[in-house]
């Protein structure tokens, strides 16, 4: 490919400019491409699609990573991905916009709350195809070397085939090595069964805490929470299209 | 229906615990049930599916609505239903979640943005049937009066029915009188067409204000965009689970 031809890559995340995922994402896409980086100045994981109302929002040129163009936004992943596409790239699309690779799973429902995921989904709804990655390792000191094989592979397979209109990808990967392959699945039935912990503060006023436990509702082999338990990468097309195109005839049927 | 069984009917938003859309949303509730009342305590316009990750939540009892149990919650309008279900009620899932009026309309693309709806999805994700309401008016001056007729129709509906299981209701309507009916839609396609405009602030440093123009892809009347445009209130249901099922043929043809 001459570098005339070259793709050019947004490359975003929820977790900050700075974060060791975003380094090794970055890492594989100078490989296929010129790459723009624009990322949160501070970690926005949880975020969903939220995006910044009523007050402006900062973008400054960050020289953290040798010869990559990088920005930090103050605002959230989504906000990110709008600024690249209208102001720092001046409309003109990029051919690809991953996003990642995230400290922590984004499997099953939680593409509603990730950041990461929101990110790739507001690429798609600007028409660029667009992959979230994601890692089974919420830490800082997480080890992405053994992704890397497959974040380059399905990458360089979306920029030769591109995605159907409307659908992104959602990836995540198991920790440690020996990655068995990926499965193309669906997203699996669970939610986070929540629990919120009452203190009291020196002032003698309560605050919550809230920890949720993770629990599926299901056992089904095709969904990306079995892919991942059983070493598999999860790989899930994503629609932002949200219509329960079902439900239609039953409503139809109701009176008013 | 007697005293014992009268549903508990949740009421959230998003524009916080003292807008008028709640207050009027509210109104309505109370001919239908027992409603609690939990809402952030301030306008959390924009926020999508965030959550708080990382720092704790304020949960205040307030006493603005007469006779009526009111939360004021620090939190996004998903923490808000979480900790309405986990928390005040314990568990006890309400029989109807209602979020709304929103100040403005939620329909298409808004979906993702919105909290208004967020809120509404958590209420489905908890399996409670949950409906989102919105009115085309941004001013804290909305009249909301001639949706109440409309609006307590759907809630007696839904609580006579249900809803299919991981669907919930996007409810939205016009502004002025004279709403022509309701219309059982789908999502339009349509996207914000950003622009942000730099400012320079007293200090020299750049800022940028995000102005969005709303673009309508397509004419189908079927979807939301149709009905709101020709006098309907549309309805929309909406699912969580996000698989573009239609594109997992395709994926599984590609090579790794």
């Amino acid at each position: 490919m001459s570098k005339q031809t070259k793709p050019t890559i947004l490359v975003v995340n929820d977790d900050g400019v700075t974060a060791p995922g975003i380094k090794a994402l970055m890492g594989v896409m100078k490989e296929l491409g010129r790459v723009v980086v624009v990322a949160p100045d501070s970690p926005q994981s949880g975020m969903g699609h939220a995006i910044t109302i009523g007050k402006p929002l900062r973008l400054d040129k960050v020289n953290v990573y040798e010869g990559i163009e990088a920005y930090a936004c103050s605002g959230t992943p989504v906000d990110c991905v709008k600024l690249a596409v209208n102001t720092i790239l001046k409309g003109k699309k990029p051919d690809l916009c991953v996003s990642g690779i995230n400290h922590g799973l984004n499997n099953s429902i939680n593409v509603l709350y990730s950041g990461t995921m929101s990110a790739a989904v507001e690429g798609g709804i600007e028409k660029i195809p667009s992959i979230g990655f994601s890692l089974d390792d919420y830490t800082m000191q997480a080890d992405f070397s053994h992704c890397l094989k497959w974040v380059k592979q399905l990458a360089q397979q979306v920029l030769k085939n591109g995605l159907p209109l409307g659908t992104v990808l959602n990836v995540n990967f198991p920790s440690g090595n020996g990655i068995k392959g990926i499965k193309i699945c669906r997203q699996a039935d669970a939610k986070w069964a929540e629990e919120f912990e009452q203190r009291i503060d020196p002032y003698k006023r309560p605050y919550y805490w809230s920890s949720g436990v993770f629990e599926l509702n299901e056992t089904g082999e095709d969904t990306d929470c079995w892919a991942l338990a059983n070493g598999y990468a999860s790989v899930v097309p994503v629609q932002f299209d949200m219509t329960a195109h079902h439900a239609i005839p039953l409503l139809n049927s109701w009176e008013f």
